[in-house]
């Protein structure tokens, strides 16, 4: 605990810094480093967030002696600024933690207005109408967030004010009507507090940071805090600052910038004016800003200044900055500055160039690129250059570029889809019924609900692109039809959705396929020099393999060999083989798999010629070979020429009350071994045939879903002697390694005994998850599992990213015992979270050899294998 | 290693004793301690299992030098005997290891006969025939298991031979007639090894010993071992033990016997003897043995030194001894003894009586008794004084005492079962596809099959008796009848089984309720003196509640709140609750059964006055509360008044693909707050109106299938909330205790976390065994799980026996996390592990406070719990 509560900014210096977070909150730390640079911040200060912790542990007393401490620390703005707080000089009052925490107080702006001040203000700026404007908004800020009358009793009089003189914008209400409103806001306020509305500028400034103090222990900030996992703060630090004001005459200006291009990452300023205006009138987008040519035109002296601006922040923050400024009476003031967005393309453009620029080094300019944007360069994007018309933004909630008739129902949705159309499903929000109907859609578009509702949940675990609460959207489910702004939607009618930007377009916007482009080689020849974590990719095909090495993988980490069986061509003969009731009929079947299964082999050995390749044997429980549904029952049958009552014997028998607890992976192999033998057989034959044709192969067996090391052994044997035999046989010199997946909690707790018969583990993280939470994926879609990621009981979707503390540590206490026992255990993961970034990091850190993704997913994994061994250097 | 391989015995001293199990095995350390003690063995010597680890290191060579070393062994027992090898010196050769293992090869006797000595010992018994018998004997078992010739050839010439001569029995063949099946014998060794049966006693010797050591490493002998986890062993030890004849004159006798009344405990000696005869006779049971009286008449010197050596053993090993002896003209040797089997009841006796006679500790006597035999006394039991007919006996695979109509098929066991008949299912041996038929069943008897059996293991799971591997049944499945001996038993007819001991009976006989002697009152109160583990009962009425505290329990562990409504008269108003479609319909509902729930917890909490209750609120899924049967949901829409299609919808909305890991225990209390908060304001009522009827109560409220702190913390605050309320306007003074069951791997890992919000644990390992092995329960019986037990995969069944190495592992962790948060965290179980003996031991190790199980198992559990203590001690 420091003895100094408040920590002044601006005029060139500042008592704080970037680094002093914790004590001044991130705004506050901010607006203080760039005063420190002496970058033209508007003069305030900052209250620790130390004094907030005493306030509460006092039980919520104002801490003494800190009034005067503030009044104190206006003094020094006034002599800064030469103006009186309340007489030409407002503030405006901020909450600001260490973490971003949407769940507190935000802003209270023009603070020190009052009924007199307000014509000082009027006279001063020569306009009454904005005066009069600016203490409405105040009036209605501080009744709202400081004295809790809801806003709505406010907006209410604006808008009946509206209506009475026919005005459509706000700004059509003039100076004589907004002073009625003030008069009609002081009322509201005095109805709903039983007090006046405080005249006096340091109450109101007392008040304004009493609220501040209090919002760190509402209800919302509580539960943001312990959705987000923030711990460890001592409260919210309390932002007072001098307003500038960008409207007040010609002179003056309102704009943003980017440093860089934010879609290209080229090196040039990008710049948006407004002159004499606002900020909100930039948001509202009424009027078109000017660029940067005519900025400079127009004031050459104040463009230069912030050309320097520019290049300092950048050097100073190393980063592409996003920032805010104003301009009041000619002089400049920046207002916020932090690092800017940018899609993928240019992401990989600004790391490189500041390579280049000597800005930053190789390993800074890895660890600042987002790896999951990458996703954006894979896969077909809309064509940049297509004539498009955004009609709405909404929240970008999962990623893709979605196109389709626009339907309102999920019915509608799915006898659209199965009558082959592309659809995208509009609705006010999503439910747990919509989920077929969102799964026969490309894309979900909702007017409701943020990044963690039900649509985005759903939609991303889907893999389906989804724009998610897009307010300006007027939906009528009843006449088919939605409107945004002027524009009106019916069923059937084509829009397009960017999962990534948010944007909602109209029409079928043509999509480009991607191309990758020698930035994209560059940051990935990077990556592999500092990644430490091989990458493979899941891969079941000749097709995929090639496009996994394309993408750069190094070998195959997950070959699911049943993916074979489901082939139209083969299925029927599978179901012989489950169908068979001797022995003989059981292995004839399967002889007419084997072939089938070697010449598949010999494709994957061939495409990863010289890599190594993982082949998992059958997994899935022999019930999902056979249908259900009884009229296919009896096609079957026919086809294969046996009653359909075999057909429907062998279902019933093969029923599993939990199947995901069941009768497959090696409980299949040991208890009918024949299936394991063929595929092992096809195997062994593939490698001498693929070597044969002089490729080079380094094959391995994985054996799935082992529980103790008294099933693996077995196995093993078993596989040993039939290698043995064969070489013996063939007078071949076939090689095989053989492994485990680690996804029964049981393997991983008891990892010593098991790496006694495994050459190899591989983590299968989606089982793993679904036993050690208790979780049933086939049923996550329409269970609890949505509500608890939308109510943060879970942090994130445990299926998406591991769920560190709990998977993650079984994870660990494997790698850690196998490795007692086989110092030179390879080990890797191949369920989903093997190409997602921060699961990628996890394995980094538990000591993994590596981690293996779908083909698309390769470079964003080789790209956060190398984040995660920079960061962890560090 | 030593250098010494060869310990001699015999003659009143001894090279080794008891404690050097590691080096001569189990049966060579026996014999040399008996020896050693001046009891009178025939003498021999046992050849170390380092000679046999030798024998295999150095590449299955006979070591050097060893050969000449048993030469001067064997001429110590000549000189002692004052007879020569192979000249009125036999041998026996046998194997023995440190464990007792089935394995490996037997016994060869009469070691030493050829067409010579047989001669020799024809003359000097004066008998032919059994000179001729030992000799045909010998030649068959060397041929066997030391040449490795099938036994059925040798049987097959003395089966002709008997058919020849019209001999019904073996010994109705006369010393001619066997001289020519010996002939036939050597003719058929000939035939089968290309050699001649070997005729130098020192050839016999070396190759059997040989045998032996091989028998160590035979596949049969691996395969035990790795079953039985069986590890560390040098080898196994060779016995060779000069042969004596209970069966050589009218001076001659063998006999069994135990030191006390291995039925009734009480201190009476209780031998059977036959004159004349040798051990194999006593087993087949031809002729009746007499008893001890008889042969103190008939023998009174040899029968009071029987009865020194019956109190000698005694004293020496300490416990109720099961010993074989043999008289060789006039001469008693003893040939074995072990540790005699007892039923419940005289082990209780035993215990206390060498307790009062100061044999023991009483430490030791409770260490003496097996838990799990109790059960024994729990439960009714065939009435002692019944007049039975046992007709066959096999092994008992599962206790109990069953009786009922004979079925030979499955489908009849189901049919007559549905006519409320009691039947005993009697099967060749049972598969998979028996399993509704063994459900319907009381009993089950088998004919073929061990204590692994797939009978015996289902058996076991579902608490059903079972009599396996009954050798004596000819079943003919056709006919619908078997035969056991001269008796045929048809469809229909009654039969008892006595799972303790095997016996199959005639007829319904008549059972008796248990009757807990003073012998238990006195086992139980030592019991509670020694033991740390609190025992605690399961239980859901007031009724067990009772039971329970009759039997000792000390609080109830696990109170199932979802039993309280599958009651008739219940169960539709939770129908109500779930098919509700409005919040005030299910309020509506929820309050009718609020009333019903506050009477059983009153009743629960008066009937535990002064001790503790743990309530678990709501578990399963509610789609166990539909019926999937469309006809009932016709009666259930009918009967509330909804259409069917409400019904049907609610079916189908509530199906999970894995309802084991769906939507059930905490994850419905969070999403459908409304039936926790009904259970909550019942245990509050019923804890005040059961406080003011003057009941001192201890309620645990316990929230089931946690995963994660944030989970129990929204919940708890709930519950918190609601009591504070409940106080706070009744005046109140409720207290309630809140914890959590572990039963998802996730809470033991994270206990640390989970433990800041619970009062206490109760492992639910249950659930735990489910999702750490990923074995469904509810598919076990007809699945891979009974054959993993079969073949050892799985040591025992993991829902009976604690899986130590994988489960504990967890219950481990979790303890010590959640006492690393909150030292006084309380601790106990309350799956079905709670009265298993072995699991309880496990409990006490891993510092669990308590253990709970059914009312009927709390005895179990108290001696369990105080073994375990007494034996952690030593």
């Amino acid at each position: 605990m420091t003895d100094k509560r408040i920590y002044a900014f601006g005029a060139g210096k500042a008592d704080g810094n970037t680094g002093m977070k914790q004590l001044l909150g991130g705004k506050g730390a901010n607006l203080a480093e760039m005063a420190g640079l002496g970058l033209p911040v508007p003069p305030g200060f900052t209250i620790t967030t130390e004094t907030c912790r005493a306030y509460h542990d006092a039980g919520k007393e104002m801490p003494a002696g800190l009034m005067s401490e503030i009044r104190k620390a206006v003094a020094v703005v006034e002599k800064h600024l030469k103006r009186k707080f309340g007489q030409g000089l407002l503030f405006s009052v901020r909450s600001g933690a260490a973490a971003s925490m949407p769940g507190m107080m935000d802003t209270v702006l023009n603070l020190g207005l009052n009924d007199a001040t307000v014509e000082t203000l009027a006279t001063e700026t020569g306009s009454a109408r904005f005066a009069y404007d600016s203490y409405r908004r105040f009036i209605t800020m501080f009744g709202d967030v400081v004295a809790g009358v809801s806003r709505k009793f406010f907006d209410a009089e604006l808008d009946a004010a509206k209506k009475r003189t026919r005005a459509k914008l706000d700004s059509d209400v003039s100076a004589e009507e907004l002073k009625k409103v003030v008069g009609l806001l002081k009322e509201v306020y005095r109805r709903e507090t039983g007090e006046e509305f405080p005249q006096d500028p340091w109450l109101q400034l007392e008040r304004s940071i009493l609220a501040v103090f209090e919002s760190w222990n509402n209800d919302r900030a509580i539960e943001y805090r312990r959705i987000h996992r923030i711990r460890g703060l001592l409260g919210t630090a309390v932002n007072v600052q001098a307003m500038v004001f960008g409207n007040l005459n010609d002179n003056s200006a309102t704009g943003v910038a980017f440093t860089r291009d934010p879609a290209t990452g080229a090196n040039e300023f990008f710049c948006d004016v407004l002159f004499n205006a606002q900020g909100e009138d930039v948001v509202a987008g009424l009027r078109t800003p000017d660029d940067f040519e005519a900025f400079h035109e127009r004031m050459p002296k104040l463009a230069d200044e912030l050309l320097e601006i520019r290049s300092s922040l950048e050097r100073h923050y190393r980063d592409m900055q996003d920032m805010e400024f104003t301009i009041e009476d000619g002089k400049l003031y920046i207002l916020q500055t932090r690092n800017g967005k940018r899609s993928a393309r240019a992401a990989l453009r600004i790391a490189i160039s500041m390579v280049e620029e000597e800005l930053l080094t190789r390993e800074e300019a890895i660890v600042k690129i987002d790896a999951g944007s990458l996703n954006q360069l894979l896969h077909p994007t809309f064509d940049p250059k297509a004539n498009v018309q955004v009609i709405a933004t909404g929240i970008p909630a999962s990623p893709g570029a979605a196109k389709g008739k626009v339907v309102f129902t999920p019915e509608a949705a799915e006898l659209m889809a199965h009558k082959g159309e592309t659809v995208i499903l509009v609705r006010e929000e999503t439910s747990p019924e919509d989920i077929k109907g969102m799964a026969a859609s490309q894309g979900i578009l909702t007017a409701r609900g943020g990044r963690t509702s039900h649509a985005a949940v759903v939609a991303r675990q889907m893999g389906k692109t989804c724009v998610a609460g897009c307010g300006e959207l007027a939906i009528d489910e009843h006449e088919r039809v939605f409107r945004a702004g002027n524009i009106v939607v019916r069923e059937g009618q084509y829009i397009s959705l960017n999962g990534s930007t948010g944007e909602v377009m109209l029409g079928d916007v043509p999509t480009v396929p991607p191309e990758l482009s020698g930035d994209f080689e560059t940051i990935m020849a990077w990556s592999d020099e500092f990644r430490r974590l091989g990458v493979r990719a899941n891969a079941d095909t000749p097709v995929d393999a090639n496009k996994a090495r394309e993408f750069g993988a190094e070998g195959i980490g997950l070959c699911r060999t049943e993916h074979m069986f489901f082939d139209a061509t083969r299925i029927n003969r599978m179901r012989e083989m489950i169908l068979a009731r001797s022995l003989e009929q059981k292995q004839a079947a399967l002889a007419k798999l084997l072939p089938m299964q070697r010449e598949d082999f010999v494709g994957l050995f061939r495409a990863m010629d010289g890599m190594p390749v993982t082949i998992r044997l059958l997994d899935p429980p022999l019930h999902e070979f056979l249908p259900q549904d009884s009229a296919i029952q009896q096609v079957i049958a026919d086809e294969l020429e046996v009653p359909v009552r075999v057909v429907q014997e062998s279902v019933e028998a093969l029923h599993e009350v939990n199947p995901m607890l069941g009768l497959r992976g090696c409980r299949l192999g040991l208890t009918q071994p024949l299936i394991y033998d063929m595929q092992v057989q096809a195997i062994i034959e593939a490698v001498r045939d693929a070597e044969r044709g002089g490729a080079k192969v380094e094959a391995e067996i994985m054996i799935p879903l082992v529980g103790t090391v008294d099933e693996l052994r077995p196995l093993r044997r078993r596989i040993e002697a039939q290698v043995e035999r064969f070489n013996l046989e063939k007078q071949a010199k076939v090689k095989v390694k053989i492994g485990t997946m680690i996804e029964v909690p049981r393997a991983a707790l008891t990892a010593d005994k098991v790496a006694e018969e495994a050459d190899f583990f591989s983590f299968g993280t989606n089982d793993l998850t679904q036993m050690t939470l208790g979780v049933s994926r086939d049923d996550a879609e329409k269970g609890f599992l949505i509500e608890y990621v939308i109510r943060g009981i879970f942090p994130t979707d445990p299926f998406a990213t591991i769920d560190a503390e709990g998977v993650g540590k079984l994870v660990e206490m494997g790698i850690q015992l196998g490795r007692k026992t086989r110092k030179d255990l390879k080990v890797g993961i191949c369920g989903e979270h093997g190409g997602d970034p921060e699961s990628i990091e996890f394995c980094h850190n538990a000591g993994l050899d590596y981690v293996s993704c779908s083909p698309y997913r390769v470079p964003i994994a080789r790209l956060a294998a190398a984040q995660a061994a920079i960061k962890a250097a560090r």
